[in-house]
């Protein structure tokens, strides 16, 4: 397995160059004070449609066959929007399978993006119906947000352009919903060699990968409740057995740490993040002690925050 | 004048190398198509103290006689920040001058960077004389938010940066309050040479650079009305000598345009910016048909935004 980690990164890296951002990555050496480590902070926030989605979504878009014409996903989350941003650049269509109730604003990018929003019910049976339909009708070859080797590639890609930053990193740490990007970032760390650690964080309201580990197999049944709303997929089958071999470890953390830390990430990088951006540091703050004095790299997922919520009046000045 | 600027502003950026952060540039190509023409965003608000002053204050602590000790200033905002932080990474003290009122958050800021906080009250009266004390009192040197020609040659760095990063730029927009960055980005221009065309943006409400053009001098009594906390200042004498010399022109925007503009650049950018950056966009907005097709550098200048009134809840993913 480690081999074709290794040998389809490669790939994914020439394929997606000039096609992705190079997203830049930023410090705070307030924040390396209070936790007492030296932080890089990879800035998927900053890619093409707000998350590091769009690494994946490129790389799998960018290996169809000629003949193939169209993707088709079920997601109204960030892998809807890179999907079909993605399938537009390269001049193919694209359709997403979107439960009814989703969040408008996110129906409205997957469409700004070019996507074609096919609307079903909220149940995981009409969404699998709703893709068959698709596929059906128009041909479309299905990309899954995760559990696919193209897209675990294409989000190594991050990982490699933080470790050609920073190539002395000791400790390297992603957020797990799916377990696509950890995937990625596992490939990376093998690939560059060395004892390169790969901590995955989880948080505790969709901790099915800390379990599934605990365990020893993959979890059948899951329901998250969660803020990050990026984590509240079930891992996949992929990725858990990739997880499973070469994870160091899962740090879950609470509500709580995540919705405190969202905030600190806002106040002091000055980046707007999303939910599940803040698993990640706040995993790093859990076990800050066994850390100490380590170079870290953190990976951003993604900035689709919901702004609704927020207030811009004059006290946002000041 | 311009032969001074141009100098100042190469010593400039020999001096804060490596001291100041070389911030990235972003894009948006959604942006872009909305308003036609190529935008390129500097991001001081990623800046050290998360703001541009960050640029002149080190500059200036950095030229200070090896006899000064201490330096002083009065600013409840960016600058008092940025001079703080300065000042303790050059082993100088930094007293500075708060009136009774400022926001907490702003005086914490001050002293997390090493900062001494002189209250005083909210009169200019009782400012000077505060600052007059502690000159008294340390011998320190007073340090001018803006009206200072190491300040201007400072700020200016962030022009030079980006002009390395995109030497074709046509047009480059920075707000103006006090008129440091721009008077900076001035001497930038000056120096590549050519016909990059500086263009400053001013709250309708602290409109005092736009009426002093108007009238061919700098206005006497000024009282601002914005929420854009960067940019309530008294234009100064030396930004307006230089200002009223080189500017191509001056655009000044609504507070409408100002909210709706700083919730586009969170929402779009994903970057945590303060009002006072919205102004640029805003300005650029207003002038579109004008900028068509054209290469325009838009500074970012902070982003201490008040994230007090942000609920981080539930609604904030989604």
């Amino acid at each position: 397995m480690e081999s074709q980690l290794v040998e389809n990164l490669a790939v994914a890296v020439e394929r997606v160059r000039g096609i992705v951002h190079r997203t830049p990555v930023v410090r705070s050496s307030r924040l390396d004070t209070q936790v007492g480590c030296s932080m890089f902070f990879k800035c998927e926030n900053l890619q093409h449609t707000g998350s590091f989605k769009y690494r994946g979504a490129s790389n799998a878009v960018r290996s169809l066959a000629p003949s193939v014409k169209a993707v088709a996903t079920h997601s109204s989350g960030n892998h809807g929007a890179a999907l079909a941003e993605a399938a537009s650049k390269a001049g193919v269509a694209a359709h997403i399978v979107v439960p009814r109730g989703a969040v408008p604003g996110k129906i409205e990018a997957i469409r700004s993006y070019g996507g074609r929003v096919v609307e079903c019910d909220a149940t995981q049976a009409s969404r699998d119906a709703g893709l068959a339909a698709v596929v059906e009708q128009t041909g479309a070859e299905v990309i899954h947000p995760y559990n696919d080797l193209r897209i675990i590639a294409g989000q190594g890609t991050a990982a490699v352009e933080l470790l050609e930053e920073v190539p002395d990193l000791d400790v390297l740490i992603a957020p797990i919903g799916g377990g696509g990007l950890v995937s990625g970032c596992i490939s990376a760390a093998i690939a560059r060699g060395g004892s390169l650690r790969v901590i995955g964080a989880e948080p505790e309201g969709a901790d099915d990968t800390a379990r599934s580990l605990a365990q020893g197999e993959r979890i059948s049944q899951f329901t998250p409740h969660t803020i990050a709303d990026g984590l509240r997929a079930h891992v996949g089958e992929i990725n858990f057995s990739v997880i499973s071999r070469y994870i160091d470890r899962v740090v879950t953390v609470s509500e709580d740490d995540i919705r405190r830390d969202m905030r600190t990430l806002w106040h002091t990088l000055k980046l707007v993040v999303e939910p599940s951006c803040a698993t990640v540091f706040s995993a790093l703050r859990k076990i800050q002690d066994e850390l100490a004095g380590k170079r870290v790299g953190l990976i951003l997922s993604g900035g689709n925050a919901n702004l609704d919520s927020i207030a811009f009046c004059g006290r946002c000045s000041g």
